[in-house]
């Protein structure tokens, strides 16, 4: 191999700076060209290709986002892009290409391969949405935790003094891992996900009982998937009889200063995914599961359904359960 | 004097607790007992008092919020609920009593004071909306600001990275201070305020020019005051053609760690209150001005409207201007 | 098992306050009497024992430290001390008892264990160094990554914009992993730890080199194990010829708020131990790997060496390869 | 006026940044070319001097440190090179030059400005030191304060739950104003600057009765002007009897990503200070004082004692008092 290049698809999430700083770094350690490509699989289509250097990632580590911008594309579903995209690569004479999304992209990425034959192709699941199957960890998702952290750790400063509930909607999709880890870790007294069902009448003893105590203020966290933020709130205010806010995290997940946990993440999908590309793979995701990086086929990935962790689901139920009071 | 109290009124501010803890530091320098009012004026009809010590303030200068909470109190409206809350002052002693609200909260307080005569109460402006006329700065405002910087700084990644506008709509009430000093020190690209009037055809015409050079992503800060950033989002939309999110910051802006000016200025507010009591101050709001503490009467402070300073909003004023890029 | 408690020893990490609530909470979902030990094995021989409950561990999930206290014990060493914290265990009725530490700690635990019988014992991997053989994490490892990153970010602005090298010494006792990490995902250009012969020759070379290309400033980030800071400072004023300062970062790499991580980790081990010792576990310590928390045997964790994970040092080796060049 | 400058010289500091984009704005807004100077003094004599556009300070806000460098110059003392300096801004055609430094940086400019004539220079007060006579505020303060913030409150976390005195020392040359704001707003038990006298032996008394009652950690934060952190941590051993550990904060100080009030302080500094240039001002400093930014004429500025303000020192001589206590 030669020359590898890496482009970013979908959302972007942090951690994609550190990704691009290894794949500079270690590609031309391993004695290849590194090469970008801006703007996602719409880049790839209109040729915004070039070599890259040390100095283009300097001092990114530290920073959000995505250094090469994103996008999406719907040209990329028609094969005559596709094949525009594969033209591009050769003149360039590009022999691997590694994927940064989540598994829109590389369905997209999977076509790409198939069509190809020569070049090498390797994902990287990178969402807040930890919703990829076949890997435990997708790039972006701790710094997006911490950045949720901080949030409901403010709220609950004003929660607690001035007697509310409030009801904060945290992103996913239709994953509820990024809520469920977020009600864990800040306390908080409800967590509403689609992956457990739900009975608000047990919620409703259990926080009665714990206003009569003393209780006066209210966390529940609830997945976007659910789309029923308002009404949570209205319950409060109905059935609880507690003033009640709703509070939607939005875009702020998506960015800030990447972790040390997505930084290292980084590093080692990146430098799994060139080992594979010189090891011959042409189209596989790099895939993370109990400590251990490996490449798996896209299929195993992109086309099946995502399940959190049954350790993780266990605490969550006890939600409901009438003896979790946290005052 | 030999006993003084305070408590907490209307919606909760970062740097509250910091004052509370000078409260009972100072208190007991200048040979009183301090006492804590929990709940605001609800906890002061229903005879929420209690003595404070030491212990009641150790660790809490770094925590949002406030420790004796805070309420908004209907009853407190009624002659019949302010006797009651008097006869409890008295009750236990209270020669002097620091309010820590808002111009609401200090309306109140001037009832209450005229209708005493002996007891002397002492306002302390504290609201992260910073729209109480006669005092330059508010507790809370800074870790506010500080807040909505650390959103914003996360929003642009995202942005940046993907090319779109984001509308982030900032606290504020009918004040666009927030709104402002955010806009201004987080580089946004627009800043609507009802204090500065606006003409979307000159923002439109300077956008659409700075697309054609290069740019591809847009951050407008917008007062919650104004009540159209859904609208502003169809605008990106419609009239700039780039996809556009609405980021409502909501109640993230009120808590979190209180930054160093808001412990320092909570030292200051405290100390001007207290000294003022001993002074034999019966009534008054402690402002601050040009770098300096004064006690003002009530009609001074709230009955007033608030004016943002003209050289800031000579600054907000260019964000209309044609030159004003920033790429 | 009515009655089990929970005690910190040895140096303080964050995320303990979060396993304190984890404990209280499902050791009354599990039906049984959480108690605490106050100021770790000196508290045990000085009975500083009471029961816990929700209250005691309300809002302490995002404060760094311990509410319990920790200290060492010199005199938890003499068998007489021992037997006295026995028999206080015994007089409250507790069947289990919970140690967060580190290996020292736990072969105090050892010692305990085998004088009882009766009494369950589990030990929790609490340093931030992480160098407990047997598990791949100790609880307040994350945090204190994180708050290593922040200063390094920090010192990364003040050294490009000046043109400086700076030294930054990491804690980790004889571990060079905080070094280790640190140093790849804040990009330092120089990462000197016990567990990697280096070479400086093979620096120098590479530095002149890209000080020729126009670098001007080198972060170096060396393990407190190495005791050799000052030397490498003088060794970039001499050789490297510029500028040099050392920055120890001390204690301050202790505290701070705990991440999500550190909370979600003092989930897991604190359920995965209270679930050993209602299976009858008589002496164990939990143990993170792969994904998983298991318990081991006490000498398969305390009286054996930590090695750090061997594709982290492989990583780490890159540190000296004359293309890895960070501008 | 066509053309203007901007250079930073000395220590660099969060702020600096925001203060670059605010110069290129307001130059393009005021029909002026703006130019930078890199790299100081050095960078003015080696006329490493190029024009600056919009694209230049894109994204740099959030920034701490600054994007065209710093430097200290031996050579700018000699008039020879300082005659160069004049002739490669005439060469460039700039009539004006702001400078962001310190009082050594003003010193310089004053000579400059003295053998130009036709030129205007402007100084803009810029060290985390806050020692520059003449103004209350220099920029980067407020930034440099929150990172002690959080460094203490880290070291707070492990002091409480380790029974522990810390040492802190804190920046600030000869100026005790950085250690005094971050020992009362921390809640610091000792606080010791230059510009305070103390006696160990009112601390003694002090704190062994607080130990007496049950404290069991103690933070002092020492200015390094003092020179004696290690004396004071014996100090506590000896006199005390605590352990204790000294944390010199060094250089992490310095950087970090500018808060609100610097990004705004910059922005005002850099307007009021072009403003002057345009209004035909040869030769002065931007201060702030009492909410009003006025330039004064470089003699009033440095070559004058700085006093911290005397309201702020009244609060710290409260350290000594007996009742100061804080549990």
């Amino acid at each position: 191999m030669k020359k590898i290049a890496i482009l970013c698809s979908g959302g972007d999430v942090s951690g994609m700076n550190a990704a691009l700083k290894r794949f500079v770094e270690y590609a031309f350690d391993r004695g290849m060209q590194p090469c970008f490509v801006e703007n996602g699989y719409e880049g790839l289509i209109d040729n915004q290709i070039h070599e890259a250097g040390y100095s283009d990632v300097a001092g990114i580590i530290s920073i959000g986002g995505t250094k090469i911008h994103t996008s999406r594309s719907e040209r990329f579903k028609e094969e005559a892009y596709r094949r525009k995209a594969l033209e591009n690569l050769r003149t360039h004479g590009i022999d691997g290409l590694v994927i940064l999304g989540g598994d829109g992209s590389f369905k997209g990425m999977q076509k790409l391969a198939d069509e190809s034959g020569d070049i090498g192709f390797i994902g990287i699941p990178s969402t807040i949405d930890n919703d990829i199957a076949g890997t435990q960890y997708c790039l972006g998702v701790d710094t997006a935790l911490n950045g949720i952290r901080v949030s409901i750790d403010a709220i609950r400063d004003t929660a607690s003094s001035f007697g509310r509930a409030f009801v904060i909607e945290v992103m996913g999709r239709e994953c509820g891992y990024l809520a469920l880890v977020s009600a864990l870790t800040s306390g908080a007294e409800m967590c509403l996900i689609p992956e457990i069902p739900y009975d608000l009448s047990v919620y409703k003893e259990d926080f009665l009982q714990q206003k009569k105590e003393g209780r006066s203020y209210f966390i529940a966290v609830v997945s976007e998937a659910l789309k029923n933020s308002e009404e949570i709130s209205r319950w409060f205010e109905e059935e609880i009889e507690v003033e009640s806010r709703v509070t939607v995290l939005g875009h702020v997940q998506r960015g800030g200063i990447p972790t040390v946990h997505d930084r290292l993440m980084a590093f080692h999908f990146v430098t799994t995914g060139i080992d594979a590309l010189l090891g011959g793979t042409k189209s596989a995701v790099v895939c993370y599961n109990n400590g251990t990086f490996v490449c798996k086929p896209i299929e195993k990935v992109a086309f099946k359904k995502y399940y959190i962790d049954e350790d993780l689901l266990k605490l969550g139920r006890e939600f409901e359960s009438p003896q979790h009071k946290q005052v």
